[in-house]
């Protein structure tokens, strides 16, 4: 499996409380338990001020499965690598958008919807249930599990009715959120899951890790049935009129 | 109940052919239908070549349920009328996509996806079969219904999954289409229908003006709970953290 | 609108903490509420200790929605009721369970699962947040309601993936759970809505009642199309072969 | 992979026209193209006048996936057995129902549905179209593929609404079908694919093989997430109350 994870890496580099936690970049944190939990995964990184923010056509074509960490810099995100990725997903390539990836261009374009949430910053517990746990990415979760210190989302979370609905997170301060969702978009899978706030070590978590590397197994292509984008004129009918 | 139909009224005023099936435009038919099956329904137009294409914002709030035809000149609908349709879904207006709208702008937004589908234009018979008969599009419907001569469109149809399916299409050469079918964004009801070719008088059968007022009535707004767009921080907890 | 509530009717007459919660039980606290929330509804009741249930072949014919509470004496409900409930409700008519009423036989059998979850006593607060504002069921709701004493029901609940999840609960005790949930089966609507625990005056809550009352009417059929048991031969084929 | 083929196994010992296509049962058919097509899949049979009809609870509990394939005989089918089957569901094993195993004892069970069908026996074309080309099922699948005579199948298909809808079928006389359809129930993955009347020699068609092999593998467990039937009282909160 061919992994690409994209990372705004601003955080990490600015705020020395981010840096703390991840020193090299949540990226490479994510990279790192990837390549620990899928054994043959190959991880490439992409950065938001590489040109074409590291997504450029080729990357793209050798990319089974892209993650999306951003979030003070989603509007700096070219128009352009955002059609592309569009392109990539319906053609198959998987995807999933971390925690405020929610707010990110492309997560915004294959929901068709405004991706609003509520939030607050109280370092308060999460603990999250498995609604579906036939689902390959709740594969070793237990019945439930805890974050200790989380930004909290909170309902109503502004995406289309999720196709499979695995994780519900309950907040200390009284929410609760669709914590991971999944969605297909032409041959592409697309996951969203809820932790990850740059400051809290949620990437460090085993548990954590495990529906990360999950989810990447889960969104990477498994049919070889074609696709194609465009509207084809089928002259020729398949059956004689 | 309040109507607004958007045709891009382009066919109608340029081919002879189209002008001798819909002398006054897609609209106007659609429009009679409507008042006709739906007692009380106001019904307003919007065609593309008028300001702001007629879908000004006050338009859009005094909607309740948006219909949609376009076919030649779907570039030429202003993005910035295209967002504000969009928000507009989102805050609970109905929309209805007929025919070729498929490739319209709002549409392939509000989907997330490419939108193609398959084409042929043989005049071939269509009969379209209830799949979903509990569901009030299919209300008054009978178990499969027939238009002699319609352009197809075949699948892949590339949409999301739809949340229903109410009228899947059979066709004389050979093919299938998933012809009703339904989503929600925001708080908005979304639906597709395929008939309506502009060179065949499918808007004048009358299962087929029942389906479209049936449409209007599911898409209308059932709910007052609230929505906004947007992503508050709610910094007070619900319960003490 | 013509509702049937259907009662076990134990509790109540039993317990002296449940009557003094529904002193003429749970039924007639329901069907005060649907009486006037729904102006013109016909409510009847139904009781476990009656003949065939109260649910003879002549009330399910000339019933719209059935509501449904039990609890203790689920194993009691006859067979022969239970499938003519079911066949009344591949034919249209709406059904809704109520809280304990998810390990109730026909919930079991429209299902097709085990229908078990977590729960717990203790009385602790349950706060339900809205997830699909746009829903009929959920108009009149703010974004989330609180009743400050229920028992706990807690995920996982075994139940197939709902079309519509419309509310999520919140626990003090640290659980979550899909509390309003609905399918589709046949031509009939089924709604699961979690509280009600008879020893807390929930259905006296002016905002579950309008759960209910808003639930009543999405159940009801809306759709005249045809539906019928069984899978006839149709030798005659609709096209030439 | 462990598979078990159940076949009631009466046509092809009674009906020479039977015989003739699959002389030694349809199992033997089906069990053959899913060693050839999954290196490693152990499978086993089961026949209906077996005691339990080669379904004990052994036999069960070494099973990942459960084909099943009944027509004349499905009365006879012991409950006993049938409840042993949706039990072993729920935990997570597998089940593919063929043809008119959609009128089985144990598919009723898990739809909750009615499950009927329009039928005609003409030996009509059958034209299947990929509808999700992204789904598992359908990797290897061109964008249709055709049957040269079989039993038409019609619509409506009295089933909950599928969680996946990936083949449609196109009848030559006039009908449409929604041949390949999955749900989830409990952990478990159910299938229901329509191709197979016993007179035609679908099942030794290679696409058809594709699929089931396809089916196989997808049904197949995917998560070691716990499941436990029944209703645990956890009286201990999870947070303090």
């Amino acid at each position: 499996m061919r992994v690409t994870i994209f990372n705004e890496f601003h955080h990490e580099r600015h705020h020395e409380a981010v840096k703390a936690v991840y020193p090299e970049g949540i990226h490479v944190t994510l990279g790192n338990a990837l390549e620990k939990l899928l054994p043959g995964a190959k991880v490439r990184f992409a950065t938001q001020d590489l040109p074409e923010h590291g997504l450029t056509a080729a990357v793209l074509a050798e990319t089974d499965v892209l993650f999306w960490w951003g979030h003070m810099l989603h509007e700096g995100v070219a128009d352009a690598v955002v059609e592309r990725v569009q392109a990539r997903v319906l053609e198959g390539m998987g995807i999933v958008f971390l925690h405020s990836a929610h707010y990110s261009k492309p997560f915004k374009r294959l929901m068709g919807t405004g991706c609003g949430l509520k939030w607050r910053e109280a370092g308060e517990r999460e603990r999250l249930f498995v609604v579906n746990p036939g689902h390959e990415i709740a594969d070793g979760l237990p019945p439930h599990f805890e974050l200790e210190h989380e930004e909290m989302y909170g309902e109503f979370f502004d995406v289309p009715t999720p196709e499979s609905l695995v994780l519900i997170s309950w907040f200390a301060g009284g929410n609760v959120f669709r914590s991971l969702c999944t969605w297909t978009r032409g041959k592409g899978r697309v996951v969203y899951f809820r932790p990850g706030h740059e400051t809290y070590p949620s990437y460090h978590d085993a548990t954590v890790q495990r529906v990360i590397a999950n989810a990447a197994k889960w969104a990477a292509a498994k049919s070889s049935s074609p696709f194609a984008l465009g509207a084809p004129n089928e002259t020729k009918p398949l059956s004689p009129i």
